[in-house]
């Protein structure tokens, strides 16, 4: 498979896999976000992800990504998973899919990429903070008609996701040499094997979610929550199956979804999948 | 979405849709053909039903779309579904998606499209029945061995089919005007809004399967088992969930499986999502 071809896989391979706590899974979908919304999803994002692999700028290939997610009634399914492969896939794309090799790609966007990125937001409706004080004219909810202002103090894309990376994994992974995500696609290759791909990636995301408290968690309902999931998370890990699907039941129930994590697994497969450590 | 997005949200939501008595679905695996095999399948298709809906000759269309969904280690996951998602997909490319526009573009097949369709074996290994007595030579166990024999006969793709379309469901649908795909869309069309996509998809899986015996059980199973099948889906469909569930254990443990059903299933679903009668 081409790389294009590898993320849509890794979208589907992180939806699949269950129990994932907090998250739609196999087994588990919300009221209003339904396992099939993720099937649409990365469906629709497809076109995207393929004009990221053939060289097309990350900011207008993850617009058009996130515009293809957005043709499926659940919302915003993959908005965070998408903005961790585009670049990514560029990366493999080029053949070098290392941190460093991504780490070009975003360092290179630009002052356009950024305008596409908000744009981006017009399509999809998606949980974010307030923006730092001195950058209210860069409130990525304004979507498109924050386009003037980054065009007119010229900040680029790696510039706007800069600002986020203290309270966003997703931006952090931007300016942190995407650790996490490498740092799951290594448990993923040691895991692979023991079970299927799905299954480890199910393993993983719960080992994320163990190694740190979760910043879509926090956003939307503190950071204490965050921190009491990420602990829970860690004793989920040593308690074994029954406890794990103790706690999937009752973030479900308690509405608690660790989204980034969920984006950072897609992520982490998607590089063991392009590396040939996963397969199906 | 186009029609090969369609398409391939159609095998997604197929193989989603649980339960679905003897097939792969979201929550029963086989040993060595699982729920991700399927997955990989869909995505690798992608290229193929893209080639199909851009004009690509049907053979040349699904030999491409088969070979893509072959790069996963579960084998033969959506070869019947292919056969005639392809054709479809072209008649929804030009405007014509009826049993008329269906049956124009599969009489219009010709003997390089008949070649591609025997290459397309080479690629999975699909259980087929001994070829009718007269036509060992067009034996499609034979893979691109057959093609001088093709070549010499001049029989289109449209023929190779007509000589099996009494033991083969996806046969008949070629040179009966897809009437099951239709019937299943129309079914779909009425179930939708009644509950998600992949469970009307299961529920209208079961009523195929209860309006005739399966062709891949009969030829796996003999027709015994098939009309056994066929009628233990009717008392399942009286009968109700417990009844449904208890009769899709059973066909798993036995190893019976109607996947010529789920093929028309996956057709049904692409007719009524590319319609817009059914959607995510």
């Amino acid at each position: 498979m081409n790389p294009a071809e590898d993320a849509q896989l890794a979208l589907l391979l992180e939806v699949a896999g269950t129990p994932k706590p907090g998250n739609v899974d196999r087994e588990r979908d919300f009221p209003d976000l339904r396992f099939e919304h993720f099937l649409g999803g990365a469906v629709g994002a497809g076109p995207g992800l393929r004009v990221a692999q053939e060289g097309v700028p990350v900011g207008e290939a993850f617009e058009r990504a996130v515009e293809g997610m957005s043709q499926q009634a659940g919302g915003n399914t993959q908005f965070g998973a998408l903005l961790l492969l585009v670049p990514l896939v560029r990366a493999a794309a080029e053949g070098d899919l290392t941190p460093e090799g991504a780490t070009r790609v975003v360092e290179d966007t630009t002052v356009e990429d950024a305008a596409n990125f908000f744009r981006a937001f017009d399509h999809a409706d998606v949980f974010v903070d307030d923006p730092p004080e001195d950058a209210e004219a860069l409130d990525v909810r304004r979507g498109s008609d924050a386009v003037p202002a980054v065009e007119e103090r010229g900040v680029t894309l790696y510039e706007v996701l800069a600002l986020g990376d203290q309270s966003d994994d997703v931006a952090a992974e931007w300016t942190g040499g995407f650790e996490r995500t490498f740092w799951a696609a290594d448990r993923l290759a040691e895991l692979a094997g023991s079970a299927p791909a799905s299954a480890i990636g199910a393993r993983v995301y719960l080992e994320l979610l163990a190694r740190e408290p979760d910043t879509l968690v926090a956003k939307q309902h503190g950071a204490k929550t965050a921190e009491s999931v990420h602990v829970r998370a860690q004793e989920a890990l040593e308690g074994g199956s029954e406890v794990i699907e103790a706690f999937a039941d009752s973030l479900v129930e308690d509405g608690v979804n660790p989204g980034t994590t969920a984006d950072l697994t897609a992520a982490g497969l998607f590089v063991a999948l392009a590396r040939g450590e996963v397969t199906v």
